[in-house]
């Protein structure tokens, strides 16, 4: 992607300035639930309870189904919002096969034997919006991606130090000491991996949702374990924690219009015609009104952390860019999330004023050694989307964990059944690990 | 500042392309120590020794004179580097005088009694490069802005909440609610106004170094007591740490080149046109040359924490944005530096390209509860510029201040004689304050 592009594809004059009318040219992405959820019923917290209208059931994958490291899911539909689900999940093993350079610089995939393939696991989830299209696309799609990036590095992984150049070939002799110098490691290529991949499945969302006609967008949570490290990749507002027995640590942190700020404000700075004179960047504690021109009010920039008193002009009188708190705070008037994938074609309602150039896809990554950590059998690893943090806290979900888990040590399915009516989720257990 | 004027200031077209050559309409800033040293010799530490050119004289305050707090501050010229020590320092009171509103909005100041002042102190390290006159002129400056801007919201630090209106006029009944929502304290304020006063600093500068046909900059790192609070705002590559008995808590975080490479990579990525063709904005473990290209090469751009493999094309043979590690890495290779106060007029040698739109006049602020704290005896926060903490690190300073403070009780200029021959400090004892 380079300036030029962005300019392109979003500022007046680009080839794309007026929202197109979809153009169905293949079939549409079709509706599915989880693969491993094949099979199962409604959960243990429902099953035997009569069916209810005010009761959403639970779904968790069948009973003699196993997930990677015994992995345990739960989903519930939130039958306020949509009829359909439009959350998804992936998980499964990521076979990564080693591309070896011949003396002729030409490449071989060496498919033979074991030893070739680095194996890791991969869970995701994924909260779909505007549709459940992007979240199926991005379930069907991130893992390929990721497998492809991470092939593309292996090389580069599985040495004891990132070379400077892939095919091993050092062109000057103190190439390992840059390299050392800017403290390059291998878990670097695995992030720069974890990095490209979104962005990539964010551009295959991108083209297969024009090409059939269909909208939405989706946030990405993502953990990969790979090389005795667990990686969490996070775009959006969903939530990876770990927890312990005397320990809760956060693995991602949320990106939403919120936390973001500064980044958006700058942004409409930097190009202030993707507001089209229609919003003021500018945020102040409440919308402002006619009552408050002239008054100095509280209101803070793009460069501020702090707040300050400004005289109000009419423009500030505008639409704010963010508006809101907490779980009401909307980009544009419209949107939670602020990286994510897909949203190609969002648009403020009936305005031609794009969401995507202030969306990222790329995700943060945090990176947990759990080699050095010394696991118990208890400790484990919640993934969830806002759905479960919106109603209980880190902490109340630690003591949930805390009090189920010991107690219902023979049952194989203990990481999906002490879920009550909660939010899809996703509970590893570190510890199984082969 | 918008968008418009950074285009204007920045862009090819606007009306500040060329270098111009310094016309000076004023007299130059006249060189001097910080007014605090006036009277004083060489320092204990090297006072009684026999003047040798290989050795440095310490300078620190003349006995009998106290700084507030009983701040000590001790002061090295480094002689390899410039005749005259480009760093700078200031201390003193704030007196921030409170404006009030009439039942007309007309304004009154009022400045008969005490009870009207807000008092605070303020302690300032700046960092000079490319001559010291942007350092004296922040040294001259910035705690009239802070006052200033201090002074501009007053009337909402003193409330029991930041009013949504500065006029204390509540126009929807709701407002302080909104306030309470968005999280907005007094502390906030002072935040905005530290980050208002730099940048009002130096646009200061800008003038001042263009009327005297000057140039330069400086880093810059500002303590400000008020309220039970200590506000440490800094841009640049000094620091300030708390040492307590069992604790060293950094109260700042540096800005170089590469602790705000994204930053500055997105920066060139969205304006390619301000490395005029002449410099690659891609990290690199080292400059490329020739026997690179066409080679797969470790790399990250602006939107990359992780590494990846990119294969070399012509143009990343050019000058890195960001360039070396460590202590030598440098911006445009001309600058250690990322944020700062003046280089208005700074160009990379021989061309015409800024190193301005690059650097950021906003500090990172931090605040630390004073009241809060339960701060003993030998609690100290020691500022200091690069000079020392290239030398020493957090613990081996902590080290240094626990060994030699307890010792040392009797004597009132303590804070500045335990240092040996080591950069410009401040140590200030937080327990004295009133």
């Amino acid at each position: 992607m380079s300036a030029g592009w962005f300019r392109r594809r979003f500022l007046p004059g680009g080839p794309l300035p007026a929202p197109r009318p979809p153009r169905p040219r293949s079939s549409p992405v079709p509706y599915r639930r989880p693969r491993f959820l094949r099979g199962s019923g409604s959960g243990p917290g429902t099953a035997d309870a009569p069916r209810r209208p005010d009761v959403r059931p639970v779904r968790s994958p069948a009973r003699g189904r196993a997930l990677p490291w015994n992995a345990g899911y739960a989903e519930i539909i939130n039958a306020e919002k949509s009829e359909f689900n439009e959350d998804q999940a992936a998980c499964g093993q990521l076979c990564i096969r080693r591309c070896e350079f011949g003396a002729e610089e030409d490449q071989e995939w060496l498919t033979s034997c074991p030893e070739e393939f680095l194996t890791g696991h991969y869970w995701a989830l994924f909260d779909g919006h505007g549709g459940p299209a992007a979240a199926i696309l991005a379930a069907n799609t991130l893992h390929s991606c990721l497998r492809r990036q991470l092939e593309a590095v292996v090389e580069g992984m599985v040495a004891t130090q990132p070379p400077m150049h892939l095919s091993g070939h050092s062109i000057c002799p103190s190439d390992p000491q840059f390299v050392e110098e800017k403290g390059i490691r291998a878990e670097d290529l695995v992030i720069g991996a974890l990095e490209s991949a979104f962005q990539e499945c964010d551009e295959v969302i991108g083209r297969e949702l024009e090409a059939s006609g269909q909208v939405g967008g989706c946030t990405a949570l993502v953990a990969v374990s790979l090389q005795g490290k667990l990686y969490v990749a996070n775009a959006g507002d969903s939530r990876a924690i770990l927890v312990r027995k005397d320990e809760v640590r956060p693995l991602s942190s949320e990106f939403t219009p919120e936390t973001e700020r500064q980044r958006i404000q700058q942004l409409a700075f930097v190009y202030p015609e993707l507001l089209a004179g229609e919003f003021t960047r500018l945020e102040f504690p409440r919308r402002l009104k006619g009552d408050d021109l002239g008054q100095k009010v509280l209101f803070r920039d793009y460069h501020m952390r702090g707040w300050s008193y400004k005289c109000v002009e009419k423009s500030d009188l505008k639409y704010p860019l963010i508006h809101g708190q907490g779980r009401q705070a909307r980009l544009l008037g419209t949107l939670a999330v602020s990286r994510g994938l897909g949203d190609h074609q969002l648009r403020v309602l009936d305005t031609n004023i794009q969401l995507k150039p202030f969306l990222l896809s790329v995700p943060q990554v945090t990176v947990l050694d759990v080699d050095q950590l010394e696991l118990q059998e208890e400790d484990v690893v919640v993934m969830a989307t806002d759905g479960l943090w919106d109603v209980l806290s880190n902490e109340q979900v630690a003591r949930l964990v805390r009090s189920f888990l010991p107690g219902n040590r023979e049952d194989p399915h203990r990481y999906c059944s002490f879920w009550g009516p909660a939010c899809a989720w996703v509970g590893t257990s570190s510890n199984t690990r082969k």
